[in-house]
């Protein structure tokens, strides 16, 4: 616990009193980072941390004078709105911020006047994608939901044999990589037909994937792995991610090679980084089943078993058209846990440079989906309705077995622990818009 | 054949004398572009056009004048080395690069001794890669190549029921992408073991694919599919690509979601693209056997019909350490000819692209292994010993199942038809060096 320092202090408060208030995402112990500028704006996009329902605009109060002139330095590079070059530069320097913006913004400090002026509210900024995402990578850790999926297919074997012991994963696409409030047009696409040919057409079967995204800090030179023992300090932080998924073209192109278009159209993260020193309280031990076996030993390490995993709530909510028109809220569809996930990010970092492949700062980890062990904590509509075959119902009378145009997905996710503040990853929302016309 | 230019003129002759050699790769009929700069200099890499053989710098010719100003102005954005802002720019401002370069190269130019300060000897300069790759997808074209690696699993039914109607893709890594010259330690992993548990350690199943990559030019927003009567124009050229591969890794690792670190910890391609322009004479009839499925309409067009394949020989080489210890060149493998891909270039960038997904400037598009029907047409170790069950004898006496520590692998490609030029690509080379210490 030797990571536990003052900034995770639950009496803590801030002088910006929503940070304060008990149901917040981002209280003072939070500090999570991203970037913004003034909706409709052309402003420059521009790193800043999120306190309350405000964003502090981190080069306004470095301009002030409310940071420490070190820690002034460390943000060089990121004025045009991309966290690479401060994500580069590892842990140290992200405490030292941490430490620095803790004590600014904590109830009774000398600095609240030189950084009052950088605040904006939540309300009234856009984000962009927090840094340039060279390299993304999508794993397969949820074990729930490997196996689920997998009796889709096998039913008396669901999981592969190879699956407790590579933590599987392959590569997606950058570009197409939007941040909370992204929409996106159905894909359209090949899929199956009824005879020997294929069909043609907009997707019938869109789903999301609820994920966690962890962000590379430092990179790894090529052909130098990283061992399990500097793992966790390549580590920048967390996002929640939804993989996008067509899965009537999956099934149809996904043979050998892996998905490629029904998934490469969409992916949508959460805007605000949160650091992996946020997430220190509730870091947890990483277990599996008895009997399952042992990770290899450039998979394991004391601390990976120790603390390895993370303790984060995980929920997927929809908000339909209707229910948008109506002035309903979103709804919620599950929960599921991280802490159950098969691999730790850990595990994920290692696992991808063991054979001498490099990663780069920025690049993103998604963790594959996260379903919960019990029925109705799939993380996914493939989950929830049994490859399609029966609805989820919601509370307006409207169902689902998988998208409709006008649907809003929303990914939320935050992490209790007794003695410390809760804390938040805040929205992930995604809008499905009807097929283009081709 | 409209685009067939006085720039293709096979009696066309250069005041630089190399480039009129019969067997240069670089006559002035090619006039491939990369970056380069002169080898263990620390000078930004720069822009230059391949001609005989030397190099000619284009920022030194653009500054003495030797360039019509309005071609000067479309390398705006290139002067660090990257191609990027050059290929969005589209066809037309291409074509008139390789015409103000075609005029001003050729005997008896008067922009002679303007240019001539900008020449540097080949076998001086080194490379790296021509631009920015911010996507890498590869995809799987080699009909014969799918073929004989399915047979190796499915003796009866070697390809899957989509391979005739879907231009099979998955995503690659863009970070472990190298220029000609790269070397890269044989990666280590997971492979299947004897028992139920896996063994762990270098590779020992270590191969080449024999593949063309494609580059993209002008790219397309997220959304918007590129159908096949724009597809060409979304094309800048070719290279020559090394999709290097841990068998062992691959077989272990693959299901379900694809190929990942048995084939990230390198990629080579060769220094030069060849614009879509030189390739032009060498457009031939895109044919398929009489049976097999028509393309679905977003993936057809008359001119894809009629022109939409490339006559392109294309051969794997290997040296190995002993041979260049003995002062022997290296070795032929095996011939094949893109022309033989199942898919072309344009279908595979309309398949990437009908589901929304936005390519950009620089993206990368692997063909896949080209192998050709023949015995001993493989495009890759595995084929060539049938999966590992006989031997590739070398004329000095040794042999090869798999690739051995200090091989080096060439690729070379030449495009020939009567009454025009031959022009080359250069090698890819690339060499596996000892797996690192972990």
């Amino acid at each position: 616990m030797d990571r536990i320092d003052d900034t995770h202090d639950a009496s803590l408060e801030s002088w910006v009193d929503s940070a304060n208030a008990h149901d917040t995402d981002f209280p003072i112990q939070n500090l999570p980072l991203g970037v913004f500028r003034r909706a409709g704006s052309s402003e420059s996009f521009r790193p800043g941390v999120a306190i309350g329902d405000q964003v502090l605009d981190l080069l306004v109060a470095r301009d002030a004078g409310a940071l420490p002139a070190a820690v002034a330095d460390t943000l060089a590079g990121c004025e045009r709105g991309e966290l690479n070059a401060f994500m580069s530069q590892g842990r140290a320097v992200r405490v030292a911020l941490r430490r620095a913006l803790s004590q600014g913004l904590r109830r009774g400090s000398a600095l609240q006047a030189r950084m009052q002026g950088g605040l904006v509210a939540q309300t009234e900024v856009e984000h962009a994608l927090p840094c340039r995402i060279d390299g993304y990578t999508d794993f397969y850790t949820g074990i729930h939901h490997a196996t689920a999926v997998g009796k889709l297919f096998r039913p008396d074997n669901p999981l592969l044999p190879n699956y407790k012991w590579v933590p599987i994963g392959y590569h997606g696409r950058t570009s197409s990589i939007g941040v909370s409030g992204q929409a996106f047009h159905r894909p359209q696409g090949q899929t199956k037909g009824a005879s020997d040919t294929p069909d043609f057409g907009p997707c019938k079967r869109l789903d999301y994937e609820l994920e966690l995204g962890a962000f590379v800090g430092t990179g790894n030179p090529l052909g130098r792995p990283v061992g399990m023992a500097e793992a966790e300090e390549h580590l920048f932080g967390l996002v929640l991610l939804n993989d996008w998924s067509a899965r009537d073209l999956q099934a149809w192109e996904y043979q050998p090679l892996g998905p490629f278009l029904a998934k490469n159209f969409a992916t949508t993260i959460s805007p605000w980084i949160v650091t992996m020193e946020a997430l220190e309280p509730f870091r947890t031990r990483f277990e599996r089943p008895a009997g399952d076996p042992h990770p290899m030993p450039y998979l394991d390490s004391a601390f990976n078993r120790e603390r390895g995993a993370i303790d984060l709530e995980l929920e997927v909510w929809l908000q339909t058209a209707a229910m948008r028109e109506a002035g309903i809220g979103p709804e919620r569809l599950m929960q599921s846990n991280f802490k159950d996930a098969y691999w730790t990010v850990a595990q994920m970092l290692a696992h991808h440079t063991v054979n001498g492949c490099n990663l780069q700062p920025g690049d993103l980890l998604g963790s594959g989906t996260q379903s919960g062990p019990d029925i109705g904590q799939g993380g996914s509509l493939l989950e929830l309705t049994c490859g399609g075959q029966k609805q989820v119902r919601l509370a307006n009378g409207e169902a689902r077995t998988f998208l409709l145009d006008g649907d809003t997905v929303l990914l939320r996710a935050q992490a209790r622990r007794a003695g410390f503040r809760r804390i938040g990853f805040g929205d992930c929302a995604g809008t499905v818009l009807p097929a283009m016309a081709y």
